[in-house]
């Protein structure tokens, strides 16, 4: 289990920024409760099509919020490597940023 | 607010078939608990990317409940349609199978 | 090969609709001059990211053509099956759509 | 219009490897002769869902283009962004395949 916390000895970057954190934890309470209510749909019987068009929403959201994530982790994190000069880490961001790039590109 | 038993004057098509509802009711819990996961993940600062990682996974996920979802309803209401001989039925389960196709393919 | 001739049996629909077929080739003429213009790139060196971008644009215009040819498909030969009562043909019809679904969704 | 040259005062990299560069020559020639043998199929009145399957088909060619582009431009460009430890080009390299990420994640 990596954590921030092991690149930033000092403390400076710890995990997102605060209002990102308080952002993504809202948009995360947000998206539980929209698959709850998926769940109600299926239990209610509810038109396949309907579910279906939901299911979509959540996904859109979730898009969404990882973008939100990458946009913040590249401000920070990355930028971290790049201010630092660590060749290392900066190979290494690249390599998680292209591995995400592969997936979304599918 | 649509409900299958409008389409179904006799009960014959009830929602989903037992088994499918059942099988949706338990996937879509399993992804609410990965949702809290990821929610976890974020208070606790983890990494950035392990987090975007999740949310893919989970996206993952409701993509094929929502092809498992499709792959019932053709199986039953569109067949239904078929075997009723309904031509507007059938329009509007090609009209709203064609939605699904324009937003998934974007 | 199948052939849109053996749906039609009094030439009724004879493959797309002539307006949409001379649109569709007119599409894909500019999009294999695209193509064309990709190779010329890379021959002349210009930048990746570059090459990215144009690539991403012909992928792009074929997914509009993909779509513009559906809509096509499913005001005519789709709704040839749903206008005869052919119900074998309906029903290979809603499989093909499907096939496409699963595609597009990935 | 940017060219690899602008970025390499002394020739060391200029434009793709030769290998990947004729790698991607052909891989254009093939999709050009793809494209050309779609529009063969518009024009011989083929069944719309084969020539779709088809188009996918294109698409998917054109995917893996992108990423084995996107891969040598990591191994060299973004590799010589970080060696040369010039942070400006090391920002714009990281915006670029954000931008990237961006546009395939939709």
């Amino acid at each position: 289990m990596r954590n921030v916390d092991t690149y930033t000895p000092y403390g400076y970057i710890a995990g997102m920024r605060k209002d990102i954190k308080a952002s993504c934890a809202q948009r995360l309470q947000r998206i539980e409760g929209q698959v709850r209510g998926i769940a109600r749909m299926v239990d209610e019987n509810r038109y396949c099509i309907d579910v279906v068009t939901q299911i979509s929403a959540v996904r859109a959201a979730l898009r969404r919020l990882e973008e939100q994530i990458l946009q913040d982790h590249v401000a920070h994190c990355v930028e971290h490597a790049i201010a630092s000069g660590n060749k290392a880490d900066q190979r290494k961001k690249i390599d998680e940023l292209m591995a995400v790039v592969r997936r979304a590109d599918r």
